[in-house]
């Protein structure tokens, strides 16, 4: 099977570009993974994974990450991307959530929170720690905001 | 290169939420795939790939998955989701479909075979198996179809 | 961590099909990728990476790929995919890049190369050498178009 990450890190990130592909990598090189091949994924933080205190990724790595991002090219437009990480006892998995509106980081983060804790509803429990990374951001011509939690490898 | 499948599992969820990610996740967890990180692949099955008797998945994996989704939030909608797998000789590899549709289960796996030979079709063979997995749902609030390969690796 | 790719290939293909997805299969096939389990990541060619000569894929491998692909079903209409690599210094990782249009595959390859150097702009550099792969196609009934730089491993 594929190795299952024993680290992660939430990556927030916003920019202007060009083009909305363009202000899109922008904004990942604003979160510091725009050098790496993202994989996407849906969404889990593996059991006893630690958080990394600094995020280092070999260029061209195959980086699993799950994410959301929003381009906007209306100007004057506030946009706003979140990531949440929720655990409930240590050693048992976490969720993961990812969220962007045209919105105030706050109000992102507050769907964000509901979002997690729906999620341990589901499985019947409770978050006993919810992480949130949020970011804004008010279009100036073509602007992104990225948010995004990256499952990686420590020893 | 990444280590190549040798297991598979045809898994299909219905279920309704709040809202359609909340119903989608729902959907994975009826199907037994929501605790990993799944990882959408477009869709071989590797030669000499087995069924799996019991799918039991560690929480947080990376897991190759080749699935449709449908999500409908107008009560009274019949909704259906499909997987399928074909083969023509043993050792060689198989073609994996998905279809979603506004349709029952029956309709949505008539639809999958002829998919299936299509594929075989174009490569010049004519499928000797097909095995299929379908689910319909009728809608009450927000509610989701889902149906997917589960790739594996088993010793 | 996931194995890091030191191999590549530019790969494009073309194809008329019944359906939607069955064009985009035999684009695959066209391309010389439709027999494997295609992951698709954003797009950074590693450093040190190789082109390959020949694109052997054992059936079934889970092959991570950056890719752009074009569907149409209006007969008559012409559309065309490519996909660039850009590199600065030997060493240092490239950047790959794919666009797909209504559009002839002259017209693709300028816009292609264009965004290779603004990606490069947005990093402070520029492509010493940047490699190009275009496809065209008329629709006759429903035609696809596809260009993808494969990411693999050699010894």
């Amino acid at each position: 099977m594929l190795p299952v990450p024993n680290r992660f890190a939430l990556v927030t990130g916003r920019a202007e570009g060009e083009t909305p592909l363009t202000a899109f990598d922008a904004a990942l090189l604003d979160a510091g993974v725009a050098n790496v091949n993202l994989i996407k994924v849906s969404s889990i933080l593996p059991p006893h994974a630690q958080p990394l205190a600094e995020l280092v990724l070999p260029p061209g790595a195959l980086v699993p990450i799950a994410y959301g991002r929003l381009v906007s090219a209306e100007p004057g437009t506030r946009i706003a991307a979140a990531v949440a990480v929720g655990r409930d006892e240590p050693g048992r998995f976490g969720m993961i959530m990812e969220h962007t509106a045209y919105a105030s980081a706050s109000e992102v983060e507050a769907t964000i929170r509901r979002m997690v804790e729906e999620s341990f509803t589901i499985r019947g429990g409770r978050p006993r720690e919810i992480l949130v990374r949020s970011v804004e951001h008010v279009v100036e011509r073509c602007g992104c905001v990225f948010a995004g939690c990256v499952l990686w490898y420590g020893g």
